[in-house]
């Protein structure tokens, strides 16, 4: 293709102050109290789209608001949806942040900042984009931008948007950028997503705390319980125990297991990455096919009795934790969540009882690995990086994407921009800023090759 | 004996609201936020021992000060030291208070406030028990108040003060009334107390928090490392699996056993008293012996991973819980200490590290069953309540009882002078109002038979 080199053109400094702007912008939406700060993070967008000559507008939904804008001035060429995340996750434990979550900083080549990679990051990148094609003339497909604010509590509301707005968000391709390539020098294209089931677990002992010395020994311990019945949840092997658990699952083909062993992975270095001497989890499976094809079972937060300064030598009437399982092809979260409240119950210890609180769920997703799509941003990540990208699967969950499937009946492109290295999630979450202007070139390429899908380089 | 019936001339009224004085000061002696709430307190016992004619003063210590206080104007009678604490549990859950912990208030007959009966309701009956004493004249024996301001805390700073203060202390008996009776109409005297090793156990897995999306599958989770640790600490007989836990343990005799069996418990009755269904325990041994004569485990807090609002999919970097074990005469807290904590890093899960952290422990007590001082306070109370103690023992724990056996080589004599259903340590901690009166006229009674010691009734 005879395109002026975009890169040359990009004003990297310009791009990374207006990232920070956003990045300032403290859009918890698990919290509460910052219902204020969602607004004005969608107010953020919405202008910034609309100087980019977008339709762009801020619809209410029954939680956070919704970003939507169009501009479709490419007749006869492709449409692409372009969806992404303005909320980000709670960013506790504060303590542990070198530099405030919500004062972006570069350090060592990197953003510092949480929602830096998880998604403001990677969504903002596909605004720079299109503003650095906008700079040459008009776009070469018809884009749409849809950035909603509640992914991170697993979009309550998204659903219903979709249904109610199904014809105008109407795509050939819906691109979505919010995720990790599987290496710094390997572009990487995503054909898959686990699914999630997330639910409470919520144990009771006797009718109130009791004192450990005139009780120890006859009152039941809820927390001891409910150890118990975590540990109850898999067995020796790695293997969750709940009856059914496993039913239907689409397992790997040769091909996947062939095609990821021959990938630039090695245990020991990503042992090493996070610290830990071992890498545990379901026996029979290699570490990306524990990762990407397999479920798991975590828990993700526990708490009971006393926890702060001293020893306070009580026996407390309740405990509970925060339990998911990631899913896989073939597992439906409504049903793995009712076998998990079916099955807790019975766990529990004599003079306790065990009830599952269900939170959020999302489906399972795997596409066609040799959609024009793919081939399309296979050619795009080729003119970034100057390599094939890779196949992989993503071990997290885009809950939406089934809906996407399902509602607006386009096939998804994940094109991830980050790294795990980011730690999304974590404290100290980042973005590489090299991975951010690779990025902003990549979201211009791929609508340039979406808009000539025949070409070739 | 031919004294004036003293229950007629206590002034119930007045007696009640010095103790709401006293139990509005918030004593906690865990909260470093309160040490000046710690201090007004020694001095509001201070001033009123004073007060009645007793030589008092404040003895600052390493931690919260001792209130000591002595009258000794009965020439050739014995010397009694009367020990209680001022400091109180903890308030949290606050929530659960159906009124404030340190505004005391009366429900159905109960003053309800922390510290209620444990243990400032307790030890200010003696101080009143002694001034209805002093209405009538001198004092029949010689008296000495010891009241501590760390007994919630482990006594940290006791020992020493003993130490220094041996000869002070010197007396032929020590009184303590820290605990419960058996039941509301049966007078007990408590003849052994359990001892107390509390531990930390912390356990690492990755060296930052991880996205269980992008990590599960992979990463150690040290939550459920943490469960599987506590889960492993106990068998499936209720047992402790801690290798040589139950070494040398001075076995429960036929008579004790016999003893207890004859007492009126209601397994039934006690377990719908705390609302259960069961009460489990070490198997082989009835719920007296479980509560009074066998060690337990019992994890009294835990923490780790997300606690707060919806949910949070992230794999901690590290989680915790407070153990405590409660243990019997043969089993040396420091010994039990380092036996877990030699034992619990082995059972960590691959990929996690667990460390134990000692807090305190307590040293568990029996001592002689027909000495003449229990025999006294049989008599003191048979005055009261009008029929003879039951001898029983307390699953509690009172550390600082070795150390006064120990450093003062005095006999304890324990009179109870609350219920289990005073709820110590827990919300809505209360002491019954007719507890405390009866225990004032005990205390009143007691001093006279101690210093009748051969009279009978």
């Amino acid at each position: 293709m005879t395109t002026p080199d975009l890169s040359a053109l990009l004003d990297r400094d310009r791009a990374n102050a207006e990232l920070f702007d956003l990045l300032r912008l403290p859009s918890v939406s698990a919290d509460p109290t910052r219902t204020a700060d969602m607004a004005a993070t969608a107010e953020f967008l919405r202008a910034k789209l609309a100087g980019l000559g977008f339709t762009a507008r801020i619809d209410a939904t029954a939680g956070h608001p919704v970003v939507y804008a169009e501009r479709l001035n490419a007749p006869h060429k492709p449409t692409v949806l372009i969806y992404g995340h303005y909320d980000v996750q709670p960013e506790a434990p504060l303590e542990e942040w070198v530099t405030p979550p919500f004062e972006p900083t570069v350090r060592d080549g990197r953003i510092y900042a949480r929602g830096s990679t998880d998604d403001k990051g990677q969504a903002y990148a596909h605004v720079k984009g299109v503003e650095l094609l906008l700079s040459q003339g008009e776009l070469p497909v018809n884009v749409k931008f849809l950035l909603e604010g509640e992914e991170e509590i697993g979009s309550p509301n998204l659903e219903p948007y979709l249904r109610d707005h199904a014809d105008e968000l109407n795509a050939d391709v819906i691109v979505i950028s919010d995720g990790s390539r599987f290496a710094p020098d390997v572009p990487t294209i995503t054909y898959g997503v686990r699914g999630l089931s997330y639910v409470e677990i919520h144990v009771q002992g006797a009718n109130r705390d009791l004192h450990s010395g005139s009780y120890g020994g006859a009152a039941p311990n809820p927390i001891n319980a409910l150890a118990e019945i975590i540990t109850r949840l898999k067995d020796d092997q790695g293997r969750v125990t709940i009856p059914g658990f496993y039913d239907g699952i689409d397992e790997l083909t040769d091909t996947e297991r062939q095609m990821w062993a021959d990938l630039p992975h090695d245990d020991a270095s990503f042992a090493a990455s996070i610290g830990v001497p071992a890498l545990p989890g379901e026996a029979g499976y290699s570490t990306l096919e524990r990762l990407w094809g397999r479920p798991t079972l975590d828990v993700n937060g526990i708490w009971g009795g006393y926890q702060g300064e001293g020893s306070k030598t009580v026996i407390a009437a309740k405990a509970g934790a925060k339990v998911s399982m990631r899913l896989v092809p073939g597992q439906d979260p409504e049903r793995i969540t009712g076998l998990i409240s079916e099955y807790v119950p019975t766990l529990a210890p004599a003079g306790t009882t065990a009830v599952v609180h269900p939170h959020h769920g999302g489906r399972p997703f795997k596409f066609d690995l040799n959609s024009p799509y793919n081939l399309a941003a296979n050619r795009a990540l080729k003119r970034v990086f100057g390599r094939e990208a890779v196949f992989a699967r993503t071990g997290g969950s885009i809950p939406i994407v089934a809906a996407f499937n399902d509602l607006l009946h386009a096939p998804v492109l994940f094109v991830d921009l980050g790294l795990n290295e980011d730690a999304p999630h974590s404290p100290n979450e980042s973005f590489a800023v090299s991975d951010y202007h690779n990025g902003i070139l990549t979201s211009a390429y791929l609508l340039q090759e979406l808009g000539a899908p025949t070409s070739a380089e």
